[in-house]
C-alpha cells in the first residue's frame, strides 16, 4: 500500500487518515508523546532534494510511533558514484523496509520507487507533480477550524504552474466538497488546468468571494525563464494583505512564506491565517499516514488505544 | 528552562549539575550504559554550524538518556529558500520537542530560539558569546581532580576576544570561587575585560602563579583581521610547553588542540593535562543538563537510580 | 575484539559469523525483523568517505539490533578545523562507544583507529586496501546458492589494483577452499599479487573453466592515471556478457554497476547473478558482525533465539 498520488484516496479515505491524526493531536498533548504503535519498523528516508521542514517532520513521526528511522541524502555517494535511482532503490529495497519516504526533483520519482520495492512509498514530493502529504494536513488543518469543506469556495492564488502542493490540493479539497478557483498571472497558470475541475481567474479581483485563499510560494529557485518581471509587480498584483482579505477569509500558505512578496508581513500573523496550524498539521497527519500505511489490516479497524511509551 | 547563558545558573545549580554528572558517569563504566530516564522525550540538533564534537556528544548524551533525537544541520534547504530563523524554530516547535539544542555563528541565537519555542533550549555555542555546557564539563573535569574550584588561580590564556569559551568559563570558575586572570596579545583580549572580574595580564611571566593553566584553542578561521603577525610569533611569546609549565600545575585546553600552536606536543600527552577528561566529562555534563532540563521538578529531587535500559 | 582486515577470520570464525547471518536472515523475513541482541549498546558510524550503501547497511544492521546509532560525516567540522583523525578519534572514545565502524580513503585508518579505541573498530573500507564485510558477505552469499566453496574455480575479473574488495575477496574466497584467478589488463593487476596464492590472466580466453566469476566495478573516480585508453576497449575486452558467461556459471559484483562497462545490462538481469543476493546478504551478515564482535564471550555459544522487539 503506497501513498504516490492524492488521487489514490477516495473521500472516505482521506477522512480515515484526518480521523486518525486527529486521535494522535490528542497523543501530542500529553507529556509523553511517543507510541509504541510501530515499534520494530524501518522506515527510510530518501532524499534528492535538501528538505529540512518535510524530511523532518517525516523523522520526527515515525519516531513519536516508535519506528527506527535511517537517513540518505542525495548529495552523498550514490550520485557521485553514477548509481541510478533504480540501483539505489534495490540495494535499499534489500534491507527489507517497511517503508521508504522519497522526495526528488524528478516528476514520477516515487512511483517508479513503487515499483523496484515491496516496502510501502510514500512520495514527499516529486518535482512539479504531487505532494499529497501537504494536501491531507491542509484538508485536516481546514476540517479542524470549520468542521467540513463541503460548499467552500477555495481560491489557490500565486505560482501554480511550478507548485506540486497546488496540484494536490485541488484534487483534494474538491474530493471534500470544495469548490476550486486558481489564481495568478498567466504565465504561472498552466494551460488547461481547468480539465481538474477549477475555475481560472487571472486577476484577484474576485477573491472576496471566498472562504479560504491559499497563498503558494513563489519559488524563486524554479523561475529560470523569469515568469513575471520582478517580485515587486507581482506583489503589486497578487500579494495577500490586509487591504485585500476581509476578516470573515481564512489564509492558509505551505510555508515557508516569502513576507513581502506573496503575503504581507502583517497578514501571517493575523489570527485568520492557519499557517501555523498547518505545520502542527503535518506532524500528526504524518503519523496517521505511517500508519495507516503499515499497521495493515488494522488500519480500517479503530485505532488502537495509544500506550504510554 | 533553559540553559541559554552560564550567567543562567547560580553556584547550587551548577553544583547539582556536577553531581548529576559524577552519577552518570558510574553508569557509564557499566556494561550497558543507557538508562531509561527520559524514554520517550524528543531533542532536536538545530546546529548552523558544523560541528562533530558538540552535536555528536549531545546526540549521544541524549541517545544514553533513552530519548530520539532528530538532527538539522544548516546546510539543509532552509537557508537554501531564504527560510528565516524565526520561521524554522516555529516550524520545530510546531512538533512539540522535549528539547532544541542550537549552535550557531551568531551572537545571541539560543536566546532567539528560547522566545520562540515551549521547548527546553540549550546553547550549544552563540558566536563569540557563549558555550555553556563547555563551562559545565570544565568545572566538572577541575572537581573530580582536585575537589573544589575555592581558592584556585585560574590563568586562561590566548584567543580571548574570539572565544565563546572564555567567556562562559571566566564567569563560571569565579562562581565556583576560583581567580581568573586572562592572559594574551592586546589584540586578542578584548577592552573591558576586567569588568567581568578577571585580572588582566599581556605575558606569561607571572604564570608560574597559576593553579590551572587554561589554553584557548587558536581559532584561525576566525582571525580574517591578522591579530597576531604569524603562529609562529604567537607560539613564541604564549604557546604553553614544558618550559613554561611546571609539574604541580594543570593543564586544560578546550580541543582541538592545535599541536605546536598553543600548546606544545609533548604537554599535550602529559599527565598534568586534563584535555581528556575534559572530553570525557562532555558526555555526562550533557546528559545532567538534559536531565535537569527535561526532568522537571523531579530535577530538584535526588537522581533515581538509574535501571538498565 | 576487532574486524580489521579478513587475515584476522581463519576459516571456522568465517564459518561461525555467516552461520548466524543465516539465523538473522530467517529474522528477517519475520513481519517484525527487529530483535533486542544489542539494546542499550553505541555503535558509531565514522565515514571519512561518502556511501550510501555501506553506511546504510552498517546503520540499519545495528538499529535491527536494536543498538543506538550516531552518524559522523567526514565534511563535518573536524576536517575543516584541522583536527587530526587521532583527536578525532580520542574524542569519540572519551563517550566510551561499543563499536566503532570506520571508512576512509586512507589504507590502514581502521588499524590506527583500533589504537585508540576500547571499542570493537570494523573495518568498512580502507582505501584500497581491504572491505573485509563485503569478503564476508560474498562468502555468505556464495554458501547459500552452492553450499560450500571447497574445490570451485573464482575469477576476480577487472581492476584489481583499485580495488579493497578485490584484496579481501582474493583471501578470503581461498580461506573456503576456492582456488582463486585474477584477471585484466596488465595496468590494472598488481605486481607480485600471485604471492597471494591465486593466478593471473590477462584475458578472458580460459574464462569457461570458471565456476564464479566477480567483476569489480571500474573505478573511474580512482583512475587519474589513464591506466586503460578507454572504457569502450576496456569493455571490448572484459566486459562480461551473455557471450562470454555460459549458462551455468554464476556471476558476482559488488555493485553498484556499470552497466555496459565491466557488465552488460542483460547478464544483470539474469537468473545466474547474485548481485542482488549479495546486497541483501550486507545486513545480515553486518549484524551477524556486530553480534559477533559485541555480544562477547557469548558470541562463542550458539546465538540465542531472536525475541521480537
Amino acid at each position: 500500500m503506497n501513498l504516490l498520488s492524492i488521487d489514490d484516496l477516495d473521500r472516505e479515505a482521506i477522512e480515515r487518515i484526518t480521523d486518525h491524526a486527529a486521535r494522535f493531536a490528542e497523543v501530542s498533548d500529553r507529556e509523553i508523546k511517543k507510541v509504541p504503535t510501530l515499534r520494530g519498523r524501518m522506515v527510510l528516508n530518501l532524499f534528492y532534494e535538501a528538505s529540512t521542514r518535510t524530511r523532518g517532520s517525516f523523522e520526527l513521526a515515525a519516531k513519536r510511533l516508535s519506528a527506527d528511522v535511517v537517513n540518505f541524502a542525495a548529495d552523498g555517494s550514490s550520485v557521485e558514484k553514477g548509481e541510478s535511482l533504480k540501483d539505489t532503490v534495490l540495494t535499499l529495497n534489500a534491507n527489507k523496509p517497511d517503508a521508504i519516504v522519497v522526495r526528488a526533483p524528478w516528476v514520477g520519482t516515487a512511483e517508479l520507487v513503487s515499483g523496484w520495492t515491496d516496502a510501502a512509498v510514500i512520495n514527499a514530493g516529486d518535482g512539479k507533480h504531487e505532494h499529497p502529504t501537504q494536501a491531507l494536513l491542509d484538508v485536516y488543518t481546514l476540517k479542524r477550524r470549520l468542521g467540513k469543506l463541503d460548499g467552500l469556495g477555495i481560491w489557490i492564488v500565486g505560482d501554480v504552474a511550478h507548485s506540486r502542493v497546488a496540484r494536490s490540493n485541488i484534487v483534494a479539497f474538491q474530493r471534500m466538497g470544495a469548490h476550486v478557483t486558481v489564481c495568478g498571472p498567466p504565465t504561472l497558470i498552466p494551460r488547461g488546468i481547468e480539465a481538474l475541475g477549477c475555475d481560472v481567474r487571472f486577476t484577484l479581483d474576485e477573491v472576496a468571494g471566498a472562504d479560504v485563499v491559499y497563498a503558494l510560494r513563489m519559488q524563486h529557485e524554479r523561475m529560470a525563464d523569469a515568469p513575471v518581471p520582478s517580485l515587486r509587480e507581482y506583489a503589486a498584483c497578487y500579494q495577500i494583505n490586509e487591504r485585500r482579505l476581509t476578516a470573515r477569509q481564512i489564509l492558509m500558505h505551505p510555508g515557508p512564506v516569502n513576507r513581502g512578496v506573496e503575503l504581507s508581513g502583517g497578514i501571517v500573523d493575523s489570527p485568520q491565517a492557519l499557517i501555523t496550524a498547518q505545520v502542527q498539521a503535518g506532524l500528526v497527519v504524518r503519523m496517521a499516514v505511517l500508519y495507516t500505511l503499515l499497521s495493515g489490516p488494522r488500519a480500517q479497524a479503530p485505532l488502537p488505544e495509544p500506550q504510554l511509551a
